[in-house]
């Protein structure tokens, strides 16, 4: 007989969000297996709209403070505070993203100065625990902008100090990281990053994400011996080797700078969405997971909410049932990755735009029929 | 731990054979149960097609014969002999059809002779079982042509004998069916019948289906008034009530006919296949059955594939499993009529054209997931 049933689906994308996904099971579950204890945990995968995901997942506020844009401009930034404020989640985009600089493209100029700002708000407000989230910045500054914000110095050849951007990062000739606010010691850091990009190099920032945001073929180039020179700087003068760490690339070498300057932990996002819900307590005792997501197709594969759950819940022995709205094909036998059986949610063939329209009909029926299956089997009688 | 399973799909229409499907689905349930036990019984309903779907679901031959066609035309028939030639299955369109007839449609003319020529050539070679599918038909005679065909006679006033037609059905005076074939006492006959109207009346053949054979509303009216003095003419020479039978109407009230000359029974085309492949038996011991069609909608409701087999699992306590192609919304809750869950095998959305070329694919999917879950449960992991 089955006893608890586990809910962590990510929103369907423009259709439903994850906590409608969640309600909608829990509707088919206590209709057929109305003695199921249902434990719902609406997610989402830590990639854009980090904040939104984590106060989806989690009691928490959302603060608002000015701080500046990636090219210097006041803008008001904003992140959220979870748990009565003891975790920030920062997405480094709210200052430094690349909406943020319009046709201003140029990550040569570009600064993360903003996203240090928030950080140290979040400090400021007594966070323990930072979580930012990496990922659509306009910069290439390799976190120098946002250190110096906390407090760090950049040192040119003349002694003069400066802020680096992606252009001047090769001016660097000594960095001092005595002066980062001393809270930061207390805290730890995580960075979400779902890429495995290395700092420099044809698979580097400049090289991989350079052009996006605005590079022309020469400024790839300037950026890429920028990151080079940053790295060796940043060897030297904090003792730390980031430059081939997966990830270090991530968001114009932001992922290198927060491994080097506040020894962030780089993990996937819903890892550390899984880790903010405290995944494990939660599936303690738990017979089967239910999860889902708009599109599960091979970029799934690299950690989104699906494959993540199904990750943590194999390491438990927890069995996990996807219910998608669409499901690529070839994603090969996704039991290997904890996903015993998923299921699309389309009734019948029906075009893309008809599909999104009835999500969430399709999802109460094809949830309604995967349970009842269930409770054939809890019946034993199949 | 399950034992053995049973497929009874229809085909997947314009896609895949009742054959196919019970090989995707084999191989599914294979590869996840091993240790089960497979029983493929490729079916199809006992519509249009009738004699393909019996040679679909038992050993048997097709036997071309000339007979008359609708409008007395020598044409070349078909049947089926199953089981040895101990069953002939019949289609009255194969000698009766609208196709038959191209533009020279008129139910005042059309006879059902060569149906009957048909049925006597099966009984020629020996049938005992005879197995006629109603519909699609371009007749509206009662079946008179038929029964003539088979030996009956028919007196106008004058004594002078007929064979009646749609339009001189109220010109009978006398039946006698004293001559028909003797060895016909001896033959269980089955009329395949899926629509429940009465010979007569405002739901009766002339007015449901006159139309659709070519007739205008005074021929409507002339149709009518020939099937309702037939009805009084078989009760009074044959002693039997059939106006009011449920399925009298069918094909021109064939029906009619065919339950009073012959005393054939009426019954759904499904329950006929399912009775040729001796369901109760096959079904015996079986822990869980597939079936499938290619659209399960309100129509289905009727007595398609699916919810015929629904009907008599239920009978037999025998879960079922339904994988289809594409599922109407709104069909109630299929657990009444023994479907205990029910599946669309689209993947992901999708128009219906492609959709078509993809159902080989989908079935394997969505099958195998389908199969996944219950290995879970057989596991007892779920």
């Amino acid at each position: 007989m089955m006893k608890k049933i586990l809910l962590l689906p990510d929103s369907f994308k423009g259709t439903l969000t994850s906590r409608q996904v969640c309600q909608i099971m829990e509707e088919a579950i206590h209709r057929e297996l109305p003695c199921c204890q249902v434990v719902s945990l609406p997610v989402a995968d830590g990639g854009e709209g980090s904040v939104d995901c984590f106060l989806t997942a989690l009691a928490g506020e959302r603060r608002h403070c000015t701080v500046q844009g990636p090219l210097g401009e006041p803008i008001e930034g904003v992140y959220a505070l979870l748990e009565g404020g003891h975790t920030a989640v920062i997405e480094m985009a709210a200052a430094a993203g690349l909406p943020l600089v319009g046709d201003r493209k140029n990550p040569l100029l570009t600064s993360t100065y903003g996203v240090g700002q928030l950080i140290a708000d979040g400090v400021a407000q007594g966070a323990h625990k930072l979580i930012v989230g990496l990922g659509g910045s306009a910069t290439n500054d390799g976190a120098a902008g946002a250190m110096a914000a906390l407090g760090a110095r950049f040192y040119r050849e003349s002694a003069e100090e400066f802020i680096p951007t992606g252009g001047t990062l090769e001016e660097i000739a000594r960095i001092d990281a005595s002066g980062l606010l001393p809270q930061l010691q207390e805290c730890e850091m995580i960075a979400m990053c779902d890429i495995d990009n290395p700092m420099y190099g044809p698979t580097g920032a400049a090289y991989i994400f350079g052009p996006q945001k605005g590079a022309t073929p020469p400024m790839v180039e300037q950026l890429d011996r920028g990151l080079r020179h940053y790295a060796a700087q940043l060897e030297k003068w904090l003792g730390c080797t980031v430059a081939d760490l997966p990830g270090a690339g991530a968001a114009g070498a932001m992922g290198a700078g927060l491994v080097a300057f506040l020894h962030a932990r780089l993990t996937p996002g819903i890892e550390a969405v899984l880790d903010a819900v405290h995944f494990e307590e939660q599936a303690t005792g738990a017979d089967l997971i239910f999860t889902g997501e708009g599109l599960l197709d091979h970029q799934s594969l690299r950690g989104k909410v699906v494959i993540g759950v199904g990750r943590r819940a194999k390491a438990l022995g927890i069995p996990v049932v996807a219910v998608v709205g669409g499901c690529a094909d070839d994603l090969g036998d996704l039991r290997d990755r904890g996903v015993q059986a998923s299921f699309g949610i389309a009734r019948r063939p029906q075009p893309l735009e008809e599909a999104l329209g009835r999500a969430e009909k399709n999802l109460q029926a094809t949830m309604g029929e995967i349970v009842k299956l269930l409770a054939l089997s809890s019946q034993g009688r199949v």
